[in-house]
């Protein structure tokens, strides 16, 4: 069985759970390929080795660079912060690995267009960390969806709010600077309710209307928190969209939506039932059914199972429940099994760089007052 | 005790509302005038007796001009079809009589600022039945973001949505035309949701960009199935909104949501905390506070008791209950102590014209694809 | 028309509540009688001169014993507190007059029989205030189950659990002394459960074993609150059922079960599916079918709407809400039709009697540790 | 580092979950001991292979007495049938290993305690896979418990409904028989909420009055599906409990309750507050404080998340998720380092007896018709 030797770059948050699904994969799912936790590189020699020992890697390193070379890596994972995105992508494509990278895919749409062009000059396989669309009550919806349970598509709402930014004690990250994130919560949070959004309705956004604000101008310096620093981009932003296929969409997201903790979730209207989710509570999803007997209609709450896709593989009753890190776990399944099969991965950085130009296009909107189409944005 | 002798035109769907709560008003509160079921007009003399016999009327007639001028009627309600509001509006008050009309005030901004300067220059008092800011759950929520629990409100999401023409067999009726509806799902249901915003935003709506369709464009004649007229009015819309206090919103509404039976539901963040309803259980409220000690932190569901406004005088038991015809009781009582007592009434014809001009200003911005000013609408 | 002459006894929580009921309910229902408000007594005239007034009444008296002896009463409708009933209304059968009692019906199971055979041998029609069996939630329960819809009952599990004497502080009232409640929390809200499952399953319940509790032994006597007095009855109570059909049941109920504030509700298994419902989220009920498709099995929220049982009178739009005095509504309607047209009236003493009857057997077998057949109690 | 070296025997449904945890915990949790997979059995030599292959495991054997003799493994992890749990468990604490076993401990309580006695005597750790206990919502409840936020408990409700054998056309299998299962639904299902019943109250159960049914009294041979083979267990069961503190408690179990596919679930009120919770929310609960402020009292949903105990180590953000396998983890977290500090292990085989008792005790009240002191089954 071909192997597939990983290289993770990076053992933050993201990082970690990259980490716990390579664990896991290769006993959950019978994976066409054999995965290998080859090698991990941290910002120091120690904290690398000290990570390699703790998250099952083989060997470990203290600079990138040496691991984007490594002959005996197949697939680099790019788990570092954002702003290193596209140098890392590239140099990896350059040593011909396919690349695995975390969300958003660059700072700017230039930047994920050239990575884009790199990595199909060069034949390697890419794969975006949009997890959220790969957990079984996600993927439930795209079938019913797609199997037109719920008719033709009408209506698109998304959100995806958290509060992690909500007390204006919280002093500045990089999540704040433009030059470290791009983007805030567009960037941030609102390219997964992108994604979704293509992912589900099954066309992309033509289209937007959008707005912005920066509620909470200034925050505490880390290092000196008495001094103010400026916050660069935006805590909020909603838009509305209109996909290729006429759909109309509306979207929103927010760092500072007090309450909500996982707050990602959709409602998509049809002309024969409705669709309605929240990733706080990821193993359920509501179906409504307009063609129901009259006096018996109304939202049913199902229960993912293994009736439903990737589900099985991780417990064979229903309504056992899945977790956060079990997406991850999909998500690696497919990339082991398309590099080892040659077959496609998605979402791909194609798909990473279209999320990107409709957030440039939600930010260009809110700046210009006015509608955007999407392919204006390079 | 004074009198206020009320005149009812129209006893469909909500007129019937009105009786029930024209019943029931009295008993449930100490009203400050002692309200009169005078008179009761319908479109026969025939179904006028009969159905001032059954709800309690006085007296009837087959013409409302007969009504409008009687002079034992101290106010004129107006429950007939949208299109005559104006006509029956300015009518009555031209006989000096206040009037109390159901939503939308008008088919047009035009018109309802006629009505609006009639009864100022008339000196008659004036109430639009948008009855669900009457409702406990919501007059709560407004105390709370008055109160400051939740912080500066930083965004508003409001959605009024319903599927009660969701079938596309189900006939064109005078909802679907211009001339007896003016806008379609905007001026039905999107007219109760910006007055909610109003109300509990606490500022009124300077702009908007907008979009709507019509998603069935042809529906079946009434009178002869086999042929298909031309729905002449939206189906769905939604928009981006700013508040004259910079606040964002964003509202949707839709006559085809399947699935949503009273889809009124607003969501309301704030910078320590947030608000969510759905009329669909409209006695109760859910409530989430910032500042709640770490690991504590959630969603509490308040349901509605005596402690809140408007529920004690009809129980005084928390959480037992309250139905759709309590708010019409809620919004008479108003009308009753606001005439006797010679003290203003809201939401009056005045904010019915300011919610048309919302609803205008977003069908024009959906046709222009750009922002409207709200006071550009007139 | 044949006129239905109401004469009310007590004009406390519940006695408003059916005043509101009585003002309601001749426009909400084309009632088969003429509903009028005749006579009401209090414990003073002026009392009752001032609540006739406020509440609708022709007449009205400082003595019940002028109210069950008037010429002019049909039917006594009895909201004085529970230590009453029993002298009350066999003083109105003795006068030959319909009965109305709130519940439960009297301290104790014996005066129950008595009262019912009164009723019986005097030939008048009686009906006990069971409302929350009115709602059309919990009518559709009951369809849905006689039309075996969830197959065979399998399992009955009961709560009518509140929170109104949860506050130690609270002082001691009359629900907590034997001499004028009986029981405790079984008496006033256990009667409900027992009462819902009869409804329900659609068989009486045969045997019981019951354990119950005072958690709270003292409280503060209201006129002196530095001194504690006793609790006389329980607190909580809960039991194992087992039906005439076989079927098993389970029951609970508690006046100090902190967060209940109408936390009557009810999980009824069958074999082919389930129903569940919370009384306070009165206008929806939960409905499972195991045969529906593999994958899209779930719980359905029903919103009450018109194709269910006596709501559309209320309003004819699906999901717009029902209140607790319209469930009262729906029982008067029940009253003045049953009188009216000479035909039975259900739940009636009897029914009164017997959920007595089963409210006795639980404290016995919670007193002698032992199951008790419920026809052991007289 | 000392090595923690597992032989698993068993990798059917659970087992596979075990598999999965074990590949999880090294990177999730910072653990005490080396964790390493040694050792598998299975029934044939050939599946056993397969399994140690695609679970990691380093060896395998056809003959899981081989297993328990092995010199290299620590600790014996019985994921086999339960009528083999206790012939495993002698034979491993024979050859001086800890042992790790599956719920139910065993068919009977006699058994349970040879166990015990046996692993007291050999000085050998135990732990009895009760995982739902591990759950951080479940743990959140407990430590709230403890912390006197609810006040003093005054009742414990608890279910564990599923509806796997719902369908009377499902064969029969091994839960129905008595010499491979020994009790029904109380044996494979109640034993879970027992083990939550003494952990969340902080009491063991003293008394029980129970009752239990066979509902589907014969099922298909699954070898010829036109006989029908006799059910020997029961359906479903219920019972009244008594603490030992004198706490009273309820508690339903059934495999046969359609719609409930994962329906563990407690109701724990307190003098002060409640808790709500159920399994197939499995990262929520529901708290209710009964000194909230007046109009603002009602359940909090909190969400799990890095505050609450054994969230962090899988994600640092809150809401976000936990999954099934995800509480085996933590499972196994406490099985690796108990066994390398040498601490105490819990749930052991003492509470897997103690378990047994009551679901003993159950059956025997629910035969006798009478209450029964758990002290007396032995």
């Amino acid at each position: 069985m071909q192997q597939v030797r990983v290289g993770l770059i990076g053992t933050g948050y993201i990082g970690r759970c990259h980490a716990i699904a390579y664990a896991q994969a290769p006993v959950v799912f019978p994976l066409k390929g054999q995965l290998v936790r080859e090698m991990l590189a941290e910002v120091t020699p120690e904290l690398a080795a000290r990570q390699a020992e703790s998250l099952g890697f083989n060997r470990s390193t203290g600079d990138w660079r040496e691991l984007v070379a490594d002959p005996a890596i197949d697939v680099v994972d790019i788990c570092a912060p954002n702003f290193l995105h596209k140098e890392m992508a590239l140099a990896a494509i350059a040593h011909g690995k396919h690349v695995y990278s975390e969300k958003p895919l660059a700072l700017s749409t230039r930047d994920a267009a050239e990575m884009v062009d790199a990595a199909r000059r060069a034949g390697v396989k890419t794969l975006v960390g949009f997890n959220y669309m790969k957990n079984p009550a996600t993927q439930l919806a795209r079938q019913i969806i797609a199997r037109g349970e719920i008719g033709e598509v009408v209506h698109f709402y998304g959100t995806h709010n958290e509060d992690y930014m909500a007390n204006p004690a919280t002093p500045l990250d990089w999540h704040c600077r433009k030059d470290s994130a791009g983007l805030g919560a567009l960037g941030d949070l609102g390219a997964h309710i992108i994604n979704m959004a293509h992912y589900l309705v099954g066309s992309r956004i033509a289209s937007v209307s959008g707005d912005m604000q920066t509620i909470i101008g200034e925050r505490p310096d880390p290092r000196e928190p008495s001094r103010l620093l400026p916050v660069e981009n935006e805590d909020q932003a909603h838009a509305l969209l209109r996909f290729e296929s006429g759909v109309m969409g509306q979207i929103e997201t927010s760092r500072i939506a007090c309450g909500r903790k996982m707050g990602l979730g959709y409602v998509i209207t049809g002309t024969k039932g409705c669709i309605s989710y929240t990733q706080e509570r990821m193993a359920e999803l509501k179906l409504y059914r307009h063609d129901d007997d009259q006096g018996r209609q109304g939202f049913k709450t199902l229960l993912v199972g293994p009736e439903h896709p990737d589900y099985a593989a991780f417990c064979i009753s229903a309504g056992h429940g899945f977790g956060f890190n079990d997406q991850k776990t999909v998500e690696i399944r497919d990339l082991v099994d398309g590099i080892a099969a040659g077959s496609p991965l998605w979402p791909d950085f194609e798909e990473g760089w279209r999320v990107s130009r409709v957030l440039d296009a939600i930010a260009l909107s809110a700046e210009r007052r006015q509608w955007i189409h999407v392919e204006e944005i390079n």
